[in-house]
């Protein structure tokens, strides 16, 4: 014996959500419908506009219902400089950590040939075309320091190796704040090898 | 700088679903924007059906799309008892029990004068009617064993004092596999004060 079929379909559709399963589901469907039908139907208003509206940004990939987004349309960016990110969110916690004014380039994932995911659903010619631009000096690479983010910033870098724009990719270290007695391996073994000279 | 205005919507709307915050809704919003649009506006479509078209069963006032839900429709339930319970979960998990047969009333919440919630918002009205056709004799209240659930349970045990049918209490004690010394002093003191005798 279970729910009606329209709640069940309910808990079900809900378990798309990431990190959510039967037992959530089960409790967000219960939740929305004994106490919150309005917000019910503006979530269900919203995901559809989202779904249908939200594209893609035409300079830098990221993800928004205008042709361009804020960030690249903004007039005091500096030009010179492009970040190079796997997701929106990584655009956001650049953003959030202040410091970085250039522009940035969202891959939208990272090379995975075992997903079938290559260099052309990744954009990297498009990267590679607007790195090419007079304007640009310098790429950042900070894809996320997993294998398949080190292999997608190589296969960049291999791609930019005869262009005339310097490429660098973030430091990988100790994080601040953080113990060396509980920092893995992989990272003090770069933090050893990215250390820098100190000036006496 | 954060997210487009439509994206950032998404994120707020989702965050009327329980047990989401800020972080998960991001999280849950890019999820389904970058890799899963489909189920996305199959989401949509659902929550919307199930906010317009999901009321309440006309017997057991549960939640359901039909008129009658399914137990209280279904011929071979025993229509002596009545089980009341504080949500359409309850009735799954009893369900789920097995061994219990009759049928059930949901109150859709607890008595809760602090949150305006009186007793013509849970439906004693209507059970009070229930409980006094004739093929019922015994009505469980299996409230949950909270304050609000004992108040709810000692209310409506007034209300049908003076009819013909039984009225239980479900029994609170040490659950199964648990251990003495485990168990809060509460249900300890419910387990002993419940005792039954045992034939010798």
């Amino acid at each position: 014996m279970s729910f009606s079929p329209l709640i069940n379909q309910l808990i079900e559709s809900l378990q798309c959500l990431p990190g959510v399963g039967p037992k959530s589901a089960q409790r967000m469907a219960l939740h929305l419908l004994e106490r919150d039908r309005d917000s019910c139907r503006e979530l269900s208003n919203t995901l559809l506009s989202a779904a249908n509206l939200v594209g893609r940004c035409e300079d830098c990939r990221t993800l928004t219902e205008n042709a361009v987004c804020d960030i690249c349309q903004h007039p005091r960016r500096d030009r010179t400089t492009i970040c190079v990110v796997e997701t929106p969110a990584d655009v956001i916690a650049v953003e959030q950590a202040g410091g970085y004014r250039g522009l940035y380039f969202v891959l939208l994932g990272h090379l995975s040939p075992i997903d079938g995911i290559g260099p052309e659903d990744i954009g990297i010619e498009q990267l590679v075309s607007r790195a090419s631009e007079e304007e640009v000096d310098e790429v950042i690479l900070a894809t996320n320091p997993t294998v398949e983010g080190e292999a997608t910033a190589y296969f960049i870098t291999e791609q930019l190796r005869h262009s005339r724009v310097a490429v660098s990719r973030i430091a990988h270290g100790v994080p601040l704040g953080g113990e060396l007695e509980y920092v893995d391996g992989g990272t003090l073994a770069h933090a050893f090898s990215g250390r820098t000279q100190l000036d006496m």
